[in-house]
């Protein structure tokens, strides 16, 4: 569809923004180089903060480095309705991933200003520190210390590949902020790419994002007896990969035989002793398993260990199942996702309920307070990569449904 | 059985050179480390040579390096009948892979002796140089330069992992022979551990080597889409993992499917980008194909490639298989075959005939001049490694056979 002329934002502005913070940290292949606490993430941040006072608003940073833009509320003593996303990207990141949602939030800021909007609650803009856990790991501490998931003084104490401690590189580009981490928030509304293909297949302008995925991750070891592959017999052999291969195509089968939203990866897997000629005899891999359904997503859990012990048991082998990481479904606030729905109806654009299959600091926030989230399609469902693309039509619808979302949140005076 | 009592060779004194000669590069764990023209394989051809010498033989060494240890025959114009293997070892080897070839050899020519046995053609011990190919690619550089599979330039011009050239490696270590590589040869005999678990799993005590499996080696990339584990729905992925372990598991039918004695292994796999999140967008892995019949493997070769485009095509990726290496299924000489059984059933041993999985020296030299095989148990069918084992009785039943056999072809005058 094409764009409606009354938008409420900016979409000229919205895409110059976004052109001109790409130039920070550049790539040869159009991409952004932006790692968390790096040269190129302070002059992000430092553009960032920039815009943000030339648009009025008060910058705060907190101890984790958190930047927080404020556009004060008709009763400012209000927590604030608060949008945003991160500036840092992959070593061979795209332009939009957590960009966007930066700067669709400073567009709508900018609007409010350029249409005089009052709102009862002020409204910030959020940077969250190190989202993409490229350099500095885990992902998400920013919004992750603000909600409690970590300690800040755990992550102040992280190094990187690089040896630099993330305190230290918090005070060397200035962005060691004398914020409480307890930041007090109304709302949080994010506005992100979609990361994956689902709404440009289906021909959707934008993504109600109702809540996020849960993950179950896991790490196997299938040991079986490591040979030589010329003599010894097929029915005498006891092979690991073989096992193994047919655990994968069972993992395949968990997701594609569950109903809803599944996603069923095995993303790594190592064969050792890795010889051409050699019958494996240890096989390591990885398991991804998501469903938002909590219920659903124990169930793939079981059917999961039931296939790796039948499959190892026909085999001959030992197969061991190691828990490595687990992260509960997570639902936005339904009065915020129906605010979103509704905005994108508003405007007329297209819409999908949809959700989230990866980790956003949304994902986090919403485990303190009333969260949502708005979905914009990416190109060809290609992200964390250098080629990652949007079209400036969708990028301002996304920032068009996010204002009216704000507005009706934020609340008119 | 327990070993009869009235043997041609003495057992003890093969056990003791096995020992003897397993001390040499001694690992940790009972093994050998003998590579290809190292300090350690130089001492072990040393101790050879000083036996050989010690037991009459006259000791020359070609221009590749290969020592043939000659016992004069009544009529020594004729071709010497030569028997051997090779002392080099794998970097975790054990002590009896090509070592036990070569002094149940040795042990054969000092019970000629002893017995005072004089034979019509010349007998020799033989030693290739690098068998194994550790060190120096590619394996039975020795056997492949005198029977003409890879000219003696090419060969004096490898280089190694450490950078050492082989011509140079065969001067340093006093292995730079000046005897053409063009050896004549009446027959070839070969005594080998199996390196498989079929004589010990079926009890029996010497192995009739019939001829060598067929090879052919593949590589295959499979290519689908690279894409987030989470945002990605299950309906819409091309997961190039998925459809190779669907290869993997069609690879093991084609062996289990086959009749004889096929061998079918993927020993290498390898996943891009190899990260727990992300869905394959490449897998790399390698296939071995063995059949002792030419027709036969030929039809594992079509089902194979006809399974791979099945499944690129039933799973949306691309397959490329590439041809890697070929070898045809070589029988081995029937006279000779026939002589290995007659000594085997002479001193009610029991025995079945057998195909060699494994590349061995006689494989090369079997398309040159006659050629026979006889394999003993190993513990376990472990090979290549530092565990690998026999026991004392097996390793003197394959010497008796292979003094019988011996005698049987260079002739009582």
């Amino acid at each position: 569809m094409p764009l409606p002329s009354n938008l409420p934002i900016d979409a000229d502005r919205l895409w110059d923004s976004l052109a001109e913070m790409a130039k920070i940290g550049a790539t040869a292949k159009g991409g952004s180089c932006r790692l968390a606490l790096s040269d190129e993430d302070k002059a992000g941040r430092d553009l960032f903060v920039s815009w943000c006072e030339a648009a009025g608003c008060t910058v705060t940073v907190d101890r984790i480095g958190n930047i927080f833009a404020r556009r004060r509320g008709r009763d400012d003593s209000l927590a604030p309705v608060v949008m945003g996303s991160h500036l840092d990207t992959q070593p061979t990141g795209g332009r939009f991933d957590g960009v966007f949602g930066v700067l669709a939030a400073l567009e709508v800021v900018r609007s409010l200003n350029d249409r005089g909007v009052e709102t009862l609650h002020p409204v910030e803009v959020a940077v969250w520190t190190n989202e993409e856990g490229s350099r500095f790991s885990p992902p998400m501490m920013g919004s992750g210390v603000v909600t409690g998931i970590f300690t800040l003084e755990e992550i102040l104490d992280k190094v990187a590949q690089d040896g630099a401690r993330l305190g230290d590189e918090l005070v060397r580009t200035g962005y060691a902020g004398e914020a409480s981490v307890d930041h007090p928030m109304h709302a949080y509304l994010e506005a992100h790419i979609e990361q994956g293909p689902v709404l440009e297949v289906e021909g959707k302008e934008i993504g109600v994002v109702t809540g996020a995925q849960g993950q179950r991750w896991y790490e196997v070891t299938v040991t079986g007896v490591e040979a030589h592959a010329g003599p010894t017999p097929m029915r005498l052999r006891r092979d690991a990969l073989v096992a193994a291969s047919a655990m994968v195509q069972a993992v395949q089968r968990v997701g594609l035989e569950t109903a809803g939203d599944p996603c069923a990866t095995v993303g790594i897997l190592d064969v050792h002793p890795h010889s051409r000629n050699v019958i494996p005899g240890r096989v390591f891999f990885t398991v991804d398993l998501r469903h938002p359904n909590a219920d659903t997503l124990a169930d793939m859990d079981r059917r999961f260990r039931a296939a790796v012990a039948e499959i190892a048991e026909q085999q001959g082998v030992s197969a061991e199942i190691a828990d490595f990481w687990h992260f509960p479904p997570t639902p936005f606030a339904e009065p915020l996702v129906d605010r979103v729905r509704e905005a994108a109806s508003g405007f007329g654009f297209s819409h999908r309920d949809i959700v989230s299959g990866a980790g956003h600091d949304a994902v986090y926030v919403a485990g303190k307070v009333p969260t949502a989230m708005i979905f914009i399609p990416c190109e060809d469902g290609i992200s964390h990569n250098e080629v990652e693309n949007i079209s400036p039509a969708d990028g301002a619808r996304g920032a068009a449904v996010l204002f009216e979302t704000l507005v009706a949140t934020a609340g008119r005076p």
